[in-house]
C-alpha cells in the first residue's frame, strides 16, 4: 500500500515538472546567468546551494500559475528566477543565524565560507533578486515579493524569540511559520498570477493556495525532523530538538506532557541538558500521545484549504497538476 | 584661517539642510513609522542605528536632486527614506563581516543584540527599502538602487579579497570603493533625479555627481582613521591599521616604501603580528612619505570631477549647495 501510495503521490510534480520543462530550464539558465555575471566567490556559493537545491517547489509554482493563465513567457521565468534567488538568500542567512552545518545532506555555505562570506552571498542574491524583478516591469508582483522578504525576517525574529520555549502557543507558532515559510509560497504563486494579467480574485486565490500549502510544508518540516527519514533527506535526525527549536510537535506535545514528562522538555529544551538517550525518550512521549498522527491531520486541513482555494480557477491541466502537488504535498520530501 | 575655513565648509550643508527641512523630517518620520510597523527588537536596533546615524547624506542627494527640479513632492521623500534603509542594512551587515564594535561612537548592534540579530535586521531593512521604492512607482529609481546594491556586495566581498594586501594595486582600490561607497552615492543622485521626471543626461549626471562625491568621501573616511580626529568622529584611531585593512594611504605608503619598511608593513598589516608602538611607526612613515597630503590631493580631484559633472544643470540654489557640499566634503566628519 505505502508503494503504490508513493507513485501516486509523485506524479503530479512530475508531470508538472515535464510540462514546464522548458521554463525551468530557461530559470536554471538564468540562474547561471546571473551568477556569473558577479564575482568568482559568490558563484561558487551560489553554485553550491544551487546544486544542493531541493525541488525548486517555489518557482516551480510561479511558473505553474502563470501557465495556468497561458503565460509561459519570459516574465514568468524572470520572475521565478527571483523567487528562487530569495528563497536561496534566506537560507544562507538562516544557517548563519542557527548555526546549521548540514542542509539537504551537504555543509552548509557558512560552514565551508565562513558566516560573513554567507552574509554578503545572500545579500547579493537578494540584490539580485530585485534586478530580475525590475525586468518583469510589474511593480504590482516586485510589491507582492518585496513584501513576502519582509515578513520573512521578522518571522526569523519572532522564531528566536520563541526558541526554548516549547510552551509556546499554537497562534504564535502560525504566525512565525506563516510569515517564515508561508508568505513566500503566497507570493510565489500570487506574483505567477500577476505577470501574466490574472485578475486580483484570481490574484488572491493563488496567494491563498501558495499560503496554506507553505503551511503545510512547514508543518511537515518540523515533522520530518524527527522522522527516520530525515536522513535520506540530508537533515540530522533530530537537528531541530537539539537547538531546542519551538515546533508544531514540540508545542503539542508539551500540552499533553503530565509534569514528569514537562520536567523533561524543560530540561532538554529550556536549558538545553542533553544526553545522548534523550531523543529517544522524546519520540517515546511523542509516540504516546499521537503526535504525529495529529501533526499530520493539522498539514490535511491546510491542503484542503489550499486547494479549496482554487476553485474558481477555470479548468486546465496546471490547475489539476497544482491540486496534486497540494495533495501529495503530505507524503514530500522537501 | 583653519577656523574661518570651517565656518565656509559647513554652511552648504547646513543651508542645504535648512531648505530641506520640512522634507528631512518627513524622511526621519517616514523611517520611524516603518520600524513602528516591526517587530519590537527591529525596532530598538533601527532606532539605534538612526539615531547613531550621521549626517544622512545619501537621503539629503536625493531630496536635493529632486528638489533642482522643484519636486518637493512624497516621492522623493519615500525614496530618501529607502536610500537610508539600504545603508543601515549595508552598516549592519557589515559590521557583521567586520567584527566591528565602535560606530560613529556608539557600540554596533552586532555587539549589543549579537550577529544573528543583526543579520535578520539589515535583511528587514533591505527588504523595508523595496517596499518604499515601489511606493514611488518608478521601476527606473527601483532598479538604480538595486544595481547599487547588488555593487555594494560585491564590493564588499572585494574587499575582504584585498584584506591584509598593502600591495594591492591602486585600480583595484578604486574598484572596490567604487562599488562599496560610490555606487550608492550615485543611485542616491540618479534616483532623486528619476523620481522627479528628469532626463536621462541629467540622471547620467546626477550619477556622476553622486559617484565621484562618494569616491572622495571614502577616501577621507580611510585618511581619517590615522586622524588624531578621528575619535571626535566616534572612530578609534588606527581601527583600519589593527585590522589589516587595505586602504589608500597604505596602497600608496607601501608603493613608497624601503625594504625595511615594507617588512614593517608585512608583519603589521599581512601577518597582523602588532605592537603597541606600531602604530607610531606607521604614522612616522606616512609623514615620511607625505601619503596624508597625496591622499587628499586625490579626493580634492574627485571633488572636482563630481562638480564637474553638473555643468548641464540649469542653474538654482540647490545646483550651488550641491556644489558647496562637495566642496567642503574634504574637511566632514562623516
Amino acid at each position: 500500500m505505502k508503494k503504490s501510495n508513493k507513485i501516486n503521490t509523485t506524479s503530479s510534480v512530475v508531470n508538472l515538472k515535464n510540462s514546464l520543462k522548458k521554463s525551468l530550464k530557461a530559470v536554471d539558465e538564468e540562474i547561471i546567468y546571473r551568477l556569473d555575471k558577479s564575482i568568482p566567490l559568490i558563484n561558487d556559493i551560489g553554485q553550491h546551494l544551487i546544486n544542493a537545491s531541493g525541488k525548486r517547489i517555489r518557482p516551480l509554482l510561479t511558473l505553474a500559475m502563470a501557465a495556468h493563465l497561458n503565460d509561459i513567457s519570459r516574465k514568468p521565468i524572470i520572475l521565478a528566477a527571483a523567487v528562487e534567488f530569495i528563497h536561496t538568500a534566506t537560507l544562507l542567512h538562516d544557517d548563519v543565524v542557527d548555526e546549521s552545518n548540514l542542509r539537504r545532506g551537504k555543509k552548509t555555505a557558512n560552514i565551508i565560507w565562513g558566516n560573513e562570506f554567507s552574509v554578503l552571498a545572500g545579500d547579493f542574491l537578494f540584490a539580485q533578486s530585485f534586478e530580475l524583478m525590475v525586468e518583469t516591469e510589474s511593480l504590482e508582483a516586485l510589491s507582492s515579493l518585496a513584501t513576502a522578504s519582509c515578513k520573512i525576517t521578522q518571522g526569523e525574529f519572532q522564531q528566536m524569540q520563541i526558541a526554548n520555549k516549547p510552551d509556546t502557543s499554537i497562534k504564535d507558532y502560525f504566525d512565525v511559520i506563516g510569515k517564515k515559510t508561508a508568505e513566500l509560497f503566497g507570493a510565489s504563486c500570487e506574483s505567477g498570477i500577476i505577470v501574466a494579467g490574472g485578475n486580483k480574485n484570481l490574484q488572491k486565490a493563488a496567494y491563498d493556495y501558495g499560503y496554506n500549502l507553505g503551511l503545510a510544508f512547514q508543518v511537515i518540516d518540523d515533522l520530518m525532523d524527527f522522522s527516520q527519514d530525515s536522513n535520506k533527506m540530508g537533515k540530522n535526525l533530530g537537528d531541530d530538538f537539539k537547538l531546542g527549536k519551538t515546533t508544531l510537535p514540540i508545542i503539542l506535545v508539551w500540552e499533553k506532557s503530565n509534569k514528569k514528562e514537562k520536567q523533561f522538555w524543560d530540561r532538554t529544551l529550556k536549558e538545553l541538558n542533553q544526553n545522548s538517550s534523550d531523543l529517544n525518550t522524546a519520540l517515546e512521549i511523542f509516540n504516546k500521545y499521537n503526535i504525529f498522527v495529529e501533526c499530520k491531520k493539522i498539514a490535511a486541513e491546510f491542503i484542503i484549504k489550499s486547494i479549496k482555494s482554487l476553485e474558481d480557477f477555470s479548468n486546465s491541466k496546471f490547475k489539476d497538476y497544482l491540486i496534486g502537488l497540494a495533495n501529495e504535498s503530505i507524503d514530500r520530501s522537501k
